[in-house]
């Protein structure tokens, strides 16, 4: 036995594309857009009202176009990262309303905290891409918010962002700045530098907005997560073998789409299905399914030879407490240690996707960043073993006092900033901080020792402007 | 790729294997014990001294004698459980001098406490053997705390037990006890009731105490555990290649010396070792080297086909907030996900092994079982998929109302009693309780309801005579 986690054979999971592909043949998948059925009707497939229905064929083909890999370019090119393969790249929690205080209190989130997590990012050793949504500002008008977080996304860091999917016009705004920083949108068409996040409206549809988001984002090239969120028992089945079915069905009639816009245009596959609490009606993000349904999500997408997103550092626990500490640990761990490679919501989610918080975000790098390190492999060498250094010091002799000790011992480990590693009265004397603190206290010096990046003044102007005038023709409708 | 934690090459374990002979024929292994000594050179083993030099056909005997798979039966049959294989058992934290209270103040432990965790182990659903020095007893006279311990293992838990490894003389005591449970020497021969951990005393040596219980367990048919606990950088070095050797090399001298006293006595091999802080001077278990570590050294006992000890829910956080549940579920989960088949420490410890919580214990059996739940295979069959199901539910439906989610609710998922899974308003309306607060619940729930398990009143009568008889003997040279 290599691994107690679960390795699907390639029947099993051939058994899971074959009855994905019943559904998708014969239920089919409605996509709430006009422009998208035409596309679906130009290419021959069958499409009754809303409902598309997929052969074997176009949805063989869209896998074998889709790219295995792809680069998402940063306006900073050392921030640019590469997705698939054996890589993994970490963006923030996404989608929360609330902030939970260091007091534990919920508030409304706000423009300015989205700005903050903004410069989080940029001064993280942990995450590679800002988020979209990473907090909902309850402080600008809802349908504006996407060219504010835009905005801040491309001014105050430099490292890949994702992009607005909240509609076809939200993910026109988020193109329109992209061209603009990238020098025109035939410059972008060749440069993926967005990746947004498409979620299906389980089971087994897509909403208008989704859908125009992605059918404008692949037209531009530019990357989509399709993330099943199925809630088993509620928007899926009970059954994991059947979430994964139903949650696969949705992905690929999403990844389908994008390749009949434009054939090579990235996705990335995978989600964060996960189970209603029977008990309290919620969704649970913390449950052990959650890390089962996660790991055969991963495999899935290797089935495909598609990028995979899985993962987070969910849990259901309202604080950074012991609950969010060994839930999202191993939510996190089962995904990396499988092998996704986008990893979202890997920092600062609380309450099943309730709340963020500025504490746990930095809690949560440092269990990224654990986690990879122990992932690094082990060099088994004659020079890693150095005998000769255990044979010198023998038996019961001690290491600490050998100057070989004394060379390394500076860069031998692994160091944390953030954990406690001293002994109890130790610690006591020094305070006896809880993590949250010293965490609050590594938040405020990575806030106040943040640098804007470097950005062309008329750039910058320019990318205001839009959004202005954006906005005065929005608040016009709204 | 399968997995991101390294997978070592049959090569690779060669060398760690064929580095640690280098060490146990050139440098030796130290036992300060001279029956042992006597076995050794009784056996043509080169001895000088203390040291002991050990051939590769030595080694090899040992390995091949020893059990891949043992039994330890316990004084309730149903309790009796099996070590090897794919098997996995968790026991207790070990070795603590103190208690962390629920207020997060440090006190000394008392015989009170440990009793409380046999009771623990009693009720768990978790926990598989009871462990010994589950707390360092504080008001008992040291020289016979090993007796009030054994004697509160056997009474108050009918589960398998750890023993007492604490010198020949307590490892005698714990060899009387449990043949007058189990009907005499001669009946404990033949059957393994009692698992001792074994620690060499890095690098390279055993002490006399530790190496006089070996021979006195091994000589009954009790199960030794040799558990390394090197700490990179001053007991061992601070390459991790070079601690795996020097482990390794320990460990294989304690082995072999059991399988002289008594081919085929149980042996489980692996341990703990972990790295020192270099910035406090401290041991740290919750160090990403740790996970490595633990990883390989599980690795390698299945290289030697041997039963494999890997893995804690250790930490070095002073209180079960976040750094501990982060810490212990790594920990935890790399064991188990790479096939650890004993996991001592698996409940209740604190700050790198200086404190036991009994709130922690309660935290840590939910995330041991979780663990467990989350590494169960997912069935892909047709009646598992349910296709009909997906179909019928359709486009747009809701899973919730469909009988089959109805019929299946209350088994479909693994609940907890221990974690949140309201929303935020509901947990506040319910109080907020932070989790170690529902912790202490459950473990006044779990101390109210313990059941004394039925022991034949003679048999308990003549225990605690051995006891008192014993007591008066060894507080006389106290």
């Amino acid at each position: 036995m290599d691994t107690r986690m679960q390795k699907f054979s390639e029947k099993e999971l051939t058994r899971i594309h074959d009855a994905s592909m019943d559904l998708l043949k014969n239920t089919g998948v409605a996509f709430n857009d006009d422009e998208a059925l035409g596309i679906f009707r130009k290419n021959g497939f069958k499409v009754d009202g809303h409902t598309v229905f997929f052969s074997e064929k176009n949805v063989r083909q869209a896998i074998e176009s889709a790219p295995a890999r792809f680069k998402v370019s940063a306006r900073n090119p050392a921030h640019t990262v590469s997705i698939g393969g054996d890589g993994v790249v970490f963006a923030p929690g996404y989608g929360a309303a609330f902030i939970i205080t260091r007091d534990g209190e919920q508030r409304k989130a706000t423009l300015a905290d989205y700005e903050d997590f903004c410069k989080l990012v940029q001064t993280s050793r942990t995450m590679n891409i800002t988020g979209f949504l990473m907090a909902a500002p309850s402080d600008v008008p809802v349908a504006t918010a996407h060219l504010d977080m835009l905005y801040a996304n491309i001014t105050l860091c430099d490292k890949p962002f994702m992009g607005s999917p909240v509609s076809r016009a939200g993910a026109e705004d988020c193109i329109d700045m992209a061209a603009m920083v990238w020098g025109g949108k035939e410059k972008l068409m060749e440069t993926t530098v967005t990746v947004s996040l498409i979620t299906p409206l389980s089971p087994l549809q897509y909403t208008a907005e989704m859908t125009g988001a992605v059918v404008t984002l692949a037209r531009h090239n530019q990357a989509c997560i399709f993330g099943a969120l199925l809630m088993a028992g509620a928007s899926g089945p009970l059954s994991i073998a059947g979430v994964l079915v139903q949650q696969n069905a949705e992905i690929l009639a999403g990844v389908t789409l994008t390749q009949l816009v434009r054939p090579g245009a990235p996705v990335i596959v995978g989600g964060t299905s996960a189970i209603m609490d029977m008990r309290t009606g919620c969704l649970s993000m913390g449950a052990p399914e959650v890390a089962r349904i996660s790991s055969a999500t991963v495999q899935m997408a290797k089935f495909y030879n598609l990028p995979a997103r899985s993962g987070s550092a969910n849990t259901d626990a309202h604080f950074p407490n012991a609950q969010a500490g060994f839930e999202s640990a191993l939510n996190l761990y089962v995904a990396l240690q499988n092998g996704s490679n986008f990893i979202l919501h890997a920092a600062g989610i609380l309450g099943a996707y309730n709340a963020m918080s500025f504490e746990k975000f930095i809690i949560d790098e440092e269990v990224c960043s654990q986690i990879l390190e122990s992932l690094k492999p082990v060099k088994i060498t004659d020079e890693s073993i150095d005998l000769d250094l255990i044979k010198e010091v023998g038996i019961g002799g001690n290491y600490l006092t050998h100057p070989k000790t004394y060379e390394q011992c500076r860069t031998a480990f692994y160091l944390s900033d953030l954990v406690n590693r001293r002994g109890f009265f130790d610690w006591q004397d020094a305070g006896a901080k809880p993590i949250t603190a010293r965490a609050t206290e590594i938040l405020n010096e990575r806030l106040a020792q943040y640098v804007k990046p470097d950005i062309d003044p008329q750039l910058e102007k320019d990318l205001l402007s839009y959004v202005q005038k954006r906005k005065q023709k929005l608040d016009r409708y709204a």
